[in-house]
């Protein structure tokens, strides 16, 4: 039995893992951290959860949590986890980060996008980043895992092959994503309220959103060269869901034409056929975001525009799932030698 | 394994139950029967199940499932099972029916609500109610299970033990229902058009609602006498979800004293304590749906007036999962003696 | 032109008024109001009215403002009012308020139900509860007017003719509401969130909301003796309308009959029949919030249940216009003698 | 009075029609057409009309209708008014489509985006493209209007300054456009329903959407050449609205300099600044279709990305308002020489 500890448990992505946790079978949490509802029945803050959790919240001691337990999930602000992180607790425990603190191998990228100081750059390099099917044999071995964004990790999927490959410009790349609203946090925000949110779409952090340069970044691996991207997020009144829809230029054939559809789609074959979590739709049929609603899939399709001499990318994901507290607990499995799937087999919900 | 048909796959009760038939695992579903979309692959209609459900829909050809199946699930229109039943597929399978054909022990009750002819009333007897917390024993031996309506599992639930101790007069109850818009079926009608739901609340069915004589019988046997009811359906802008809100007086004790909240309290516990099922919220808190969603749960609380003599009581459950598929699976699970939450304990999923 | 001030002009409530007022062409807004947002651009807060109003936000200053405004709406916090109200205050302006603090005559009850002591109750006489239909010629002539509650507006609505008429027995009454969030307010709270809110209904204040004193009072008037119900007020997950239904046992005649469907209508009819504000619906079709978004209309419709001896009677407003603000304005016309209409002819907008 | 009538009129564009003329003073509606609905009171339909409109629905007798009318509104389906139109109703009454039949100049173009044959492209020529701001003298002397879709007024307005003056390269352009539901139209199909649209977000007609070449055109006699874009909508969960996320590479300066924020605002400005249905936001202040609600504002604003070179241009609408019915309107306000604003000025409904 693993011993799982949670900060940050009554956010929202830190009560999915909750949630998550509590059916997987290897794993018991013996700690569920939470500053704002410290001592309260965490089934008292989280209802959903009555008769099956009956711990109460604690606190944030980082240091006695690692000691106690075999793997620490921080669903925490920026700059928390890196502000407290010491060595001697990445001897004692293994890390899964929910927040960007460890996502970048350049402290100045995150200090210019986060405009907060790092203060534990020195395990930045050790950290991996835990995009599973992208980085699954490093993840094994991490101590500290990285756990990616949920925009960046529907944008990354979806676009990846391709880059990989070579198939599409990557400074053509437009990434205009849309997410659910549980995105924003359990802050009370007047902007985040119901009446503020329903009948409306809005985008937000037009040219400067954070997770801008965390997409950059690992599309540039895959480029092997820098890569610069323009990226919208939107906000859209729903719970739960991403939907990112990718714009690039394909790269014509020596003869002047375009990639086929059938060539597409071996290239995201080849890279994703074996992938549990990965869905690459049948021609025509386009990702949604309600099949995926409460599962740790990503769909994904694409469309060739010959008109324009761009391909139109689309993936969908649950943002708290694969998009946070799923891809955690996928890192965990990987980490722990479990099965990859396990505890995350629940098959998307609907209506 | 259990080899297990559905009948009506592909209305929104029928999807849930293949949903959560997938994740059962005694279970092999051998048969997704669907009129409407004969011979297309399942996950096509229902793409949340696409990597998950491989087979194809099938017709409703009941003759050749009950040879197959040890259990049938028929999800159809009212009248449809009632019209095809024979004894020689009792003899052959078990059968759980979500339809109101075997609701009723008396035929002209169900001709006088529902308007057509039950054209098998000999099997109306042997049906077993299959409302698990009330009969269970019942369910267990049969070989007719009637699966019953969503609005009256949870305001018979929310109701019985105070109407079975005596302690609310049933000539006073008062049902105000609200439903999430899924209880309304998939077929294309204008009325469940997205623009004319959202937005929105009304009521329908006012005074004439087909669950409403169901609700009478149930707590007609409850209270050892014929009850006779108002009941109050409204359509809310939500997926899913059932709470009942439910007025009653109370019985004076002989010295004219209202009984206590605890005296209420110890009853509900009582009644309810040991069922997984059911939960009882704690004094003060509120059943509301998002905090059952997707799971097999129903939350139950009440509140004295003493200004009026009345108790409030509130139900809340999921409307396609105990209010439908989840306590079919529920009831197949006691009739094939498996334990009765297999493939139920699913955690509510919130947001 | 009719120079008019208001307090509290960045609430939802305070918001729907100057949106009106800016359409009402005998109507100056000299003075918006708001605290939280002082010296702020109106139109930045609520972008809706950018080139619409270009005025900033002012503070509370109701001494300065009395002098210089024929007319003062406050939208503000329960007790506010109350403790700053002066008699030079009256009779420099006139006062519409939308808080509870003048709308019972019996201070102890404000008191109890609003847990607050009360600092002005010389004035609680003299207000007039501003519910027009009621009580048209004392409006014209107040010099304070106390706006009814959203919920009390459609209850009292619904239920009065008949309790004024002694066709049902005023202590069976049950009114179980819903109201769409917007009535919440604009406060950040957790549970206002859209996350919090949307795919979720729950009843809330259970035996104890403010509005339930409000009712009574007024039904009392009406039934000529003091009047006990059960009032149970729910969230839903829409922007705005309130929704009643209403429960009551009609009154039998001496012959044991009970009224007819055509003698309920009768009277109704004639109480409403010449009021352009309420709709009284053909027969069979039952109010519905959408049918009355962004209007001052109330819709009524009730239905006879002979197999209980109850009548179901259903009303529908938009909580913002007849709930609060429209039926401001309509106060404010009736007091100034302009039109009772004018500035309220706005259709209601669909879907 | 101007005599109007509509065919269609119980669709939601031709609804929205109704609902605005009957709050114009200067119209009288004299025919409203729906084949659907023959016969039946337009109230029953549309219930927010009740006490409002009076009438009944009539059939679509075009010929008799132009006898009568001054001015014909057709929102009918693509092909019906091309398929009837004749010289002499010209000759008769002025004509505003909602439907694309006389929106291109080439008939070839219709043809293959709209896969019907056109039956009378002898007045495509002569019809006047209705964009108010773009065309406002052509549409003052037009017999034949061709109202613009949804998508194409929101996404042309939004560009058309900068591709005019040559700011951008019109080759890069890529529309993202987001729409509420009413934009599907009221017909009933499964995708349409509440539980198919709820809590979800997906894109379709992928790179083959018919509003595409529409906003070609347009933009093509702003570019002075052809010009191919990529266009992509996406269905959102709420009933009205539209946001188009733009997005442009700026053509740099002789010196490799970029056009600056204060440039490109003052181009912006000096096309709209006169425009009363346009609103030109605060730098930093991005449109939402929150504020737009109800109205026939289009709110536009744009953010300039240096590292990627790009302009992001954002631009929101209703699309029943000025994406359809406002604009028939003020359409009709120039061919009859009334203020533009007629019955027009109603401010944008929040929440």
């Amino acid at each position: 039995m693993i011993k799982a500890g949670i900060i940050g448990a009554t956010g929202y992505a830190g009560a999915e893992l909750a949630r998550i946790l509590a059916g997987h079978q290897n794993v018991q949490v013996i700690w569920l951290g939470s500053r704002s509802y410290l001592g309260q029945a965490y089934a008292s803050v989280y209802q959903n959860m009555a008769e099956i959790i009956e711990q109460s919240c604690l606190d944030d001691n980082i240091g006695e949590l690692a000691k106690q337990a075999d793997v620490v999930f921080t669903a925490t602000p920026q700059g928390y986890l890196a502000s407290v992180m010491k060595e001697e607790y990445l001897e004692q425990a293994r890390f899964i980060d929910l927040s960007a603190d460890y996502r970048f191998k350049d402290v100045a990228v995150y200090e210019q996008w986060y405009q907060i100081g790092h203060k534990s750059p020195q395990f930045m390099k050790e950290a991996v980043y835990g995009l599973c099917e992208l980085n699954r044999e490093a993840v094994k071995q991490a101590r500290l895992v990285a756990n990616p964004g949920c925009y960046t990790t529907c944008s990354i999927l979806t676009a990846y092959p391709l880059i990989k490959e070579g198939l599409i410009d990557p400074d053509t790349l437009i990434v205009d994503a849309k997410s659910g609203t549980s995105g924003a946090g359990r802050g009370a925000k007047v902007n985040n309220l119901f009446c503020e949110v329903n009948e409306n779409i809005k985008a937000y952090g037009v040219t400067s959103h954070r997770h801008t340069p965390e997409i950059e970044e690992q599309l540039g691996y895959a480029a092997g060269r820098p890569v610069t991207i323009s990226f919208t997020p939107h906000l859209v009144p729903m719970n739960r869901g991403i939907l990112a829809t990718e714009y690039a230029s394909l790269k014509r054939k020596p003869d002047g034409s375009l990639p086929t559809e059938e060539e597409i789609r071996e290239v995201y074959k080849q890279y994703y056929a074996k992938e549990t979590f990965i869905r690459v739709l049948e021609p025509g049929v386009y990702p949604e975001t309600r099949w995926v609603e409460g599962s740790n899939y990503v769909d994904l399709n694409f469309k060739i525009d010959p008109r324009t001499g761009r391909i139109v990318m689309i993936g969908a994901l649950d943002n708290l799932v694969k998009g946070a507290a799923g891809q955690a607990v996928q890192n965990m499995n990987l980490m722990f030698g479990l099965p990859e799937t396990e505890g995350l087999s629940m098959a998307p919900l609907f209506p």
